[in-house]
């Protein structure tokens, strides 16, 4: 096909990503693509099969393991949604290069459960984006509103954190502020979406204040992925009301814990890498991300004025911000370890112009997803080690109309080609909020483990497609089963410097320290790839004393005795080595034995005595985690 | 789940359907049911997939050729309208036992073309059944309204007319009235999709007095599938127009040309064989069944009055004519030759109740197409040989909202699940016709060849899944190419009987014979296996005469000179000998060479003298044609 001349149309994606395409789409697609000249009116002549596929499709059959996935989620986006954006922007016998090009379709059920009454537990035919984004993050099945707890409001562990205690590198990037529920559901655990920050009055018990968790930024910030990116900065302006960083900014908070905080797109550029050591978080709108285009408008009997051609919207980011810019940034960050990564992409804006009855607006969402599903196939393509799954969270309203509908809200496009395309709004009145529709969803797979998306799937189905696709163990609290200590010296004067290193808890990402009988803890720490070093002053009273150490999500203790002596020997400097490394994620310990350092106290958490562990590798590895440490003990100690 | 006590959804498959899909389910499911007692809200308590499914969805792959094909249509069945009702029948977390059960899934774009103007041969965005029909009966994109023709009006060959060239046995079978589209767009080739009858005034120039092809019932007597079962009745006490059986009523045409007719389920359950010599029409009602379901009402606002259950309607049709006893009874007549057979089957109301705004009606008639597709799937399975394919023509209206919208109609039903679902109905307002929408489409597919229907495909792709799966010659004017005819005697007195056999038309359908300078044809008749006979009175003129023969279809022509003699020897009585044998549908001989009846004249279509073949096994064979082409003489001279 020739390239249209539509202003709005001409925004197309970059050549290197199309060309990139490309590549992917001739494995991945066992299709005719439709090309000018064609004549559709022959027979055959509007065919998307090239021959006989199945040999095909037998080969886009490949086991897992995979070594990383990459879900791409457009919300809202549901069979219609898919049309209207393909009929508009590549003409109805076109492909949309990204989202069509999979080789693996199903469909899957989105419905959500009741969460009191006489209906707890049964399902709701309609559900949101938070209770479907927990689904595919955890598993489990939940009400309306919910991020990633259970219908009782219990934390399910979700694809990030589990993908994390297992190892991998994780990411999550989205077009709308990051506290939206389909970013939320893999940082946070809520039992209200819109608990967005400190300042939220929704959050209730989960707030911090009230002992909670704390609002999903604050979450998010714990949950501490790799590569965050996207919108929602606003939040992040708050200052938290209690605990550790009460009274400051999340931004500050953020900043204090090791991220790496960029808000535009040169300074995401200059990222060159994305660690536990240096996560990188990037929120480059106050809100949601402006949209591609600019909005068009549907009225009772709109459908009937002249077709309309949509328009670039002159607030969009630059393109170094896109969606598929995201994505692919992301993925350069995270394909770097030998664990291979976990990366969330959503398309957020296609379901919010849905609700607000502006089809550019949800065509123009629904094509930045799609240049960003080429992005994470072209990847995969040349990995051959990514499962890629494109799917939505729940159905929506816009439907392709053959005449104008009579009350509902409707507009009318000039498509692709050249024909009208009229879409209809029936579900909410003139500024009021389109509803999400309840139907079965396509979900598509590419990559080692894709056969499971094919047939008739749940939402929940998708957690397990991906989390066995990686081979995760989803109990993350083994990770921490053998969680060891290690204090230096073992025995101190009053008031003297201690150091303290925990390693092996991998299943958790914070840890608790306190020093029996005194009031105030020594602090959280969060944990790299299990591990931490708190240093701190001894008690004044002479005697034997115990620090106890508890992982937050596994609840795991360690207990390390230590005694307090006037005539015990000066402490040492604290040492420059930097502590243990983490052990490896199967609970194991991380590197050779080697000798601990001389007066060192280690207990594993059976009791047994275990020998610290350090090789030159595990040395390198350790070095970010130690001067995060460091970085934790200033300001815990301010 | 336990059965529920609605009244209506008491209404389930027979036991023994019910049994036999079970041992189907087992093999085409890979997935959990949902059970009773299940927590869905447990992680993991709401998942399909039973475990890791990449070997049984290898195993799903299987390559063709396949040797039957049953094609199951839900009139208007979008991923909405399956989704509505499952959760009304089943469940939000339960399953269609049929659909539901299909293991390789893909989506198909459904657009017609303009047929006119400046946009000729564009696409259009929302489709009619007409159009989508014709789309995979023929392979060719068409208008809305195009019965089987392409943009130009050029009847374009069917499945079911290819099928039968190729040697396969065929059937049709539908709810609605047998000249609806997607039934008519396998039997016939019209401009206008409501030229029913011979009294339908739009059939234009396409009426038999028009000199066109025929109304949609005449051209299905014509197309002669095997088992044709529907409803209709009213067009075929229309008495024709025009052609041959002027003035006689199109059942009294059918029944002269050798159709079993059959209008209850007793007459049904009575007939035997249903082949070429004695296909059966089945019509059991005037117009459309009645639905399974009573009306449900749906009015502005209609989902804020309490939740409805559906009740049966007392006008259906008793169950031995259910869309799924009805598929059992032709995979019974079909599945007898060694060649295979194709069968269509629709459940036309999902469609017609969605345009009706009428929940329970599209939810019944959805529920009846799952039987039947139970029914497939068990035949299939058991057989091992049998491509099925469920899909849809074309979206539909009905939405699954969370709440009452302000202008659509709506009602509340109550599921299986004991809660409440909203349906809306936003493209029409109330009395008016709810629309078709043109988003893109589940299709499902089990059996050899069915990896074709995975991923992104187009509705004519699915023509060409069916015809390469039965490995079907799809230019079948290569059946008529080695057409030959036989004249016996080849020298006759003046007026003295002449016998004409006709072998080899295996493109055609039907043959006209002339004698050269006779103002009168001999007329025409239908073609068994590409056979028939004609006997007739030579001219009294003496001298060098020619009869030629022209294949209705194929345009093939076969001339065989006579001689008119008064010294010829008188005729004997007319051979009591069957005509020849059909040739195989490879175009070639039907069997060994045998030796021409003595003076006999055997001219095949390159002038070649064709010895007449027959042989014991042929004889058996031909009988049937033989007494039906007796019973064409007698018609003819009457």
């Amino acid at each position: 096909m020739t390239p249209t001349s539509h202003t709005g149309r001409a925004m197309r994606a970059p050549l290197a990503l199309s060309a990139a395409l490309l590549v992917a789409a001739s494995i991945c697609i066992p299709s005719t693509a439709f090309a000018a000249g064609d004549d559709l009116s022959a027979n055959g002549g509007a065919q998307r099969n090239d021959g006989d596929k199945t040999a095909l499709l037998r080969d886009s059959i490949v086991d897992g393991p995979a070594k990383n996935v990459i879900l791409l989620i457009g919300d809202g986006m549901g069979d219609s949604e898919i049309t209207i954006a393909r009929n508009y922007e590549y003409g109805a016998a076109g492909e949309l290069p990204g989202i069509d090009a999979l080789p693996l379709t199903g469909q899957y059920t989105t419905y959500s459960l009741y969460r009191d009454g006489e209906n707890k537990g049964k399902p709701d035919a309609v559900p949101d984006s938070a209770a479907t984004g927990s689904a595919w993050a955890t598993g489990t099945k939940t009400f309306d509103n919910a991020i990633s707890v259970d219908i009782d409001g219990n934390p399910q562990d979700t694809l990030i954190e589990i993908a994390k205690a297992n190892g991998l590198k994780t990411g999550n990037v989205s077009t709308s502020e990051i506290q939206d529920a389909t970013p939320a559901v893999q940082a946070a655990h809520v039992d209200a979406r819109s608990c967005y920050g400190p300042d939220s009055p929704s959050c209730g018990d989960d707030a911090l204040a009230a002992g909670g968790l704390g609002s999903i930024s604050e979450q998010l910030i714990d949950t501490r992925a790799d590569v965050t990116l996207g919108g929602g900065s606003t939040s992040f302006g708050q200052t938290a009301k209690a605990g550790q960083w009460n009274g400051q900014t999340l931004f500050a908070q953020a900043e204090d814990r090791g991220y790496q905080l960029v808000d535009d797109g040169a300074a995401l550029a200059a990222v060159a890498t994305a660690d536990q050591s240096q996560p990188v978080l990037g929120l480059f709108t106050p809100g949601n991300f402006p949209t591609r285009f600019a909005p068009s408008v549907a009225t009772v009997g709109g459908a009937d004025l002249p077709a309309v051609t949509c328009e670039p919207n002159p607030d969009r980011l630059a393109t170094d911000l896109s969606l598929a810019s995201l994505t692919t940034k992301a993925i350069d960050l995270l394909d770097t370890g030998d664990k291979g990564f976990f990366l969330q992409v959503e398309g957020a804006s296609i379901d919010k112009q849905d609700h607000a009855a502006n089809a550019c607006g949800q065509i123009g969402e629904t094509i930045d997803l799609d240049e960003a599903v080429q992005a994470a196939l072209a990847f995969a393509e040349a990995d051959g080690e990514t499962l890629v799954i494109v799917t939505a969270d729940h159905a929506h309203t816009s439907q392709i109309v053959d005449s104008t509908p009579p009350t509902s809200l409707s507009t009318a496009l000039t498509t692709a080609d050249g024909t009208t395309m009229k879409v209809s709004y029936g579900t909410a009145a003139l500024g009021g909020s389109q509803q999400h529709t309840g139907s079965q969803l396509r979900i598509a797979g590419y990559g080692p483990g894709a056969a499971q998306v094919v047939g008739l799937t749940d939402q929940t189905d998708n957690f397990f497609t991906m989390a066995n696709a990686l081979t995760l163990e989803r109990d993350t609290d083994v990770f921490s089963a053998g969680a060891t200590a290690t204090l230096t010296p073992t025995t101190v004067q009053p008031g003297g410097d201690l150091v303290l290193d925990a390693a092996g808890f991998g299943g958790d990402r914070q840890i608790d320290a306190v020093v029996q009988g005194e009031a105030e803890g020594l602090g959280s720490h969060d944990l790299i790839d299990g591990a931490t070093r708190y240093e701190f002053s001894g008690p004044a009273e002479e005697g034997a004393h115990v620090v106890t150490l508890t992982g937050r999500q596994s609840g795991k203790v360690v207990e390390v005795p230590f005694t307090v002596a006037a005539d015990a020997p000066a402490t040492p400097s604290p040492s420059p080595t930097p502590p243990p490394a983490a052990p490896a994620p199967d609970g194991g310990a991380g590197g050779d034995s080697g000798s601990a350092g001389s007066g060192a106290s280690v207990l594993g958490s059976t009791g047994a005595v275990v020998a610290p562990v350090l090789t030159v590798g595990a040395l390198l590895l350790a070095a970010g985690a130690y001067l995060f440490a460091r970085q934790r003990r200033r300001q815990h100690t301010a």
